[in-house]
């Protein structure tokens, strides 16, 4: 692509000026290209895997490796979690293995379903909720899911990768298609894929695939010796 | 301190060799010395921060900066939740507001009471069990809080802090204390330093001060087609 219309190409699509020598022609195409950023803009320095995470819409039809979701779970794996207990576990489908892939798609409400079918990879997040050592209820156990699942989300980030999670799913539905156990919740779906094309986009969509959403000011929610008080850090 | 010396320093407190070229003599002083590490060792590569990050016991005797702190809550603030609802709240004491930090310290169980006094910070960890727009209940609010409060972790790593997260609190010690609203509930209390001298713990939490527990393996907790099946990635 030359030079103007890439440049065109790399702002229409939140590109890095640049990325799209290596697009493959064609406007819907975002494949091999430098991944579409969508940066936090903070009022204190953070560091970088967190200021580029956010969770897309839209995802490209490429595929993510397997080396690539190893790697994932190993950063899933590493979370910390009360007692060591490590509740969480995960199903994965690739878009590849098809039937598997509408399975874990049929679990999602509708609304999701009319995104997260473009993801390259659907996992489904799973919690048990008593400690196995004892059986005895594990008040951290969807806690420690939420845990886990952010370091997936932030190695997936490193890695070019964009994550967007659900809580909207049907958890009887997983239960039941996966028999999972009475003690274990199943409570998310994470889209694992490369960003893609807003375009590509129900309406209703777009708009929501354009934007970084706005987040609350830090006096809102950072306290100090009573609920609502604004810590003076801040 | 000079060569033997150091290696069996560093060694002895698990910091790199040469570590303790800046250490102030005294055994039990790890003052502006690289942080005390604990890496994971994992099967598959993963981010730095994420092998790095691990939950001490023991903390030195040095202050968190303001700024550091500021990055942190930064760094929650734009972790995922559904809705974009931001459910979670932070109610923060430093220890060098004595009072302040004792109250909070009087939320934990008596077991983390034991050695949660030596971090710089504690942190209570509060959610929003109902969505603000429209009270309905968020079954994503436990978990979002995990979202935010590894997303303060992994920021708090990149800044060669150490954090410490416990569901050993008495919530409604904190919801009295600090008037917490009948919708949000007290979940977690976090500790934050730098990692310290094993030596100068209770007896019965050396042990696990001084190794990294370990994890599941993979296969254990990632599935394809059914609960309890091995996803043929690892």
């Amino acid at each position: 692509m030359d030079g103007f219309l890439s440049q065109i190409f790399c702002v229409f699509f939140g590109l890095p000026v640049g990325a799209a020598d290596k697009v493959a022609l064609g406007v819907h195409s975002v494949i091999a290209c430098t991944p579409r950023t969508m940066n936090a803009v903070t009022d204190y320095s953070i560091n970088d895997l967190i200021v580029k995470r956010w969770s897309p819409y839209s995802f490209a039809n490429r595929s993510v490796s397997d080396e690539d979701l190893r790697s994932l779970f190993e950063a899933a794996r590493w979370a910390a979690s009360s007692y060591n207990e490590q509740p969480w576990s995960f199903i994965v489908a690739k878009k590849e293995e098809a039937e598997e892939f509408a399975r874990v798609l049929s679990c999602l409400v509708e609304f999701n379903q009319k995104w997260a079918g473009a993801a390259s990879v659907l996992v489904l997040g799973i919690t048990r909720l008593n400690f196995q050592r004892n059986n005895k209820p594990n008040r951290a156990a969807v806690h420690d899911l939420g845990l886990a699942a952010c370091s997936l989300v932030l190695e997936a980030t490193a890695r070019g990768l964009s994550v967007h999670q659900m809580i909207g799913i049907v958890p009887e539905r997983v239960r039941e298609i996966y028999s999972v156990p009475a003690d274990c919740e199943p409570m998310t779906a994470i889209a694992i894929g490369y960003a893609g094309d807003p375009n590509d986009l129900p309406e209703e969509l777009r708009a929501r695939d354009t934007s970084r959403r706005p987040r609350k000011p830090l006096k809102e929610f950072v306290f100090r010796g009573k609920w609502g008080v604004a810590s003076s850090l801040f």
